[in-house]
């Protein structure tokens, strides 16, 4: 049974949820992420419970429940000099964390070194963490994909999903880019996202960013599609989270704001016969 | 024996530190700080171990260890939504924290709920976290003063500077204004900064801080003076740390950066006799 059938929807039906990763990171992805839900096309984001502006961002979406709203579980810290690490005390979660008690920055180094037990403690944690705080997550997704940098870990994440009953991105695509078997994750009673999308270094180096996404749009084909974006300001406080790493960096999440607040971007929804969808959605006819 | 006898100047002599408070808040309190040092007058600091951006600012401290650097002792989070508790594991130190875990927004909360045994452990932590990650603090102060909301609390911060044997920032103005009767916390043996001057509110609201600092320039007394400042740039970031605050908001920080890097007001320093001494100077004296 394919996703658009587990939905109710004809073989034909092109589904979209364009998706904001890592709310909570910082004041200006706080604002970006905002502004791009409030006044763009973006419909979906997920939040990062470890990071310094979690609670903002919580805030923010205990005051719009109707938005959709994850968790994005996170277990590494790619920055150069703003870190974060677990939830936890470290000292309960030894395996996951370098010399001054932050995640690592590579989800190498998290397959190599993290146990097992301690990703399930930190991962339920923040999911925990979350719901004390008061809000109703809308699905579970993982900053950097790094769940799928082990099997072990692959599987604490879809069984969190299970136990809380919230819907859980699991797509072949992103297992595989992280160098995981996709047929070793995935059973047939899973529900997989069929495409997902997200921007890479060397369309962003280029200036084909943009190019990029309204390929997507212009090409996306029958089925539940995603869009991984990373709305932030390119000023001065992101170019300090993001300095020396232009991969995913201030000056390309400014980009990914521009892009979904454009009208005329927008209008290529319509154009190619996509319709939106939810996790909420998702959630409920599941 | 007066503070300067101890430190061997004469009575007429007028010293004065420029302290930054507040180093590690965010990446705009580091950039406005550095460059205040830098580019500026101020001639010392100390930083928030249990801040966001603690480590940004300890990567400065440990390539400038010639500049004072001092660890800003944290016991209180006064702002709306950018929030941070103890270094400690909320389980070690429950009396701390408010129902999230952050510290309370007040010390009036801190004096009416922590436990002093908490708050030695957390202080003594974040002093061991510094030491850990290699900094070389030059002194150590409190965040809000807030050591001097209990008697317990201040004896065991200036215990804390015994035994690690660093200069510890007391101050009977300091100890007034956060409603301590100075009488009961001051030993005449301590070393004790004679005049502290911080802006206050009704300055800032009248347009008048530039001229508070000026004044207290021109009116310097002989003794050990300190300027408590708080630089930052009123920009985005800062704009949303102190929200709703404009009490040391990031209006007012701006113009402490400002203030501290004009040349016509460092040159009030050589007109009026004031030389600037560090922490560094006054712990080889003592």
């Amino acid at each position: 049974m394919t996703s658009l059938e587990k939905l109710g929807y004809a073989k034909d039906k092109k589904l979209l949820i364009i998706h904001a990763d890592d709310a909570g990171l910082s004041h200006s992805e706080n604002r970006a992420t905002i502004h791009s839900l409030k006044n763009g096309f973006v419909n979906s984001y997920s939040i990062m419970v470890p990071c310094p502006w979690f609670y903002e961002m919580a805030l923010f979406a205990k005051e719009y429940p109707q938005i959709d709203n994850g968790i994005h579980l996170t277990l590494t810290c790619e920055w150069e000099n703003y870190k974060f690490g677990p939830v936890l005390p470290v000292s309960e979660v030894p395996s996951l964390v370098d010399e001054n008690g932050h995640f690592f920055k590579k989800r190498e180094l998290l397959r190599k070194n993290a146990n097992p037990e301690e990703v399930e403690k930190e991962l339920r944690a923040q999911i925990e963490k979350a719901l004390k705080f008061g809000l109703r997550p809308t699905h579970i997704d993982s900053h950097m994909y790094s769940v799928g940098s082990h099997l072990d870990f692959f599987k604490i994440y879809k069984n969190l999903g299970k136990e809380f009953e919230l819907p859980t991105l699991i797509n072949r695509q992103l297992l595989e880019h992280v160098g995981m078997d996709s047929e070793k994750c995935i059973d047939a009673n899973d529900f997989v996202i069929d495409q997902t999308y997200v921007g890479e270094y060397h369309y962003f180096q280029q200036g084909k960013l943009a190019d990029f996404y309204t390929s997507v749009l212009e090409n996306l084909v029958a089925g539940v599609n995603l869009i991984l974006i990373h709305p932030a300001f390119d000023d001065n406080e992101m170019k300090g989270v993001t300095v020396n790493h232009p991969n995913f960096g201030s000056a390309w999440r400014q980009i990914d704001v521009d892009y979904f607040t454009n009208e005329q971007n927008k209008a290529k929804l319509k154009e190619n016969n996509i319709e939106l969808i939810t996790w909420q959605t998702i959630k409920r006819v599941l």
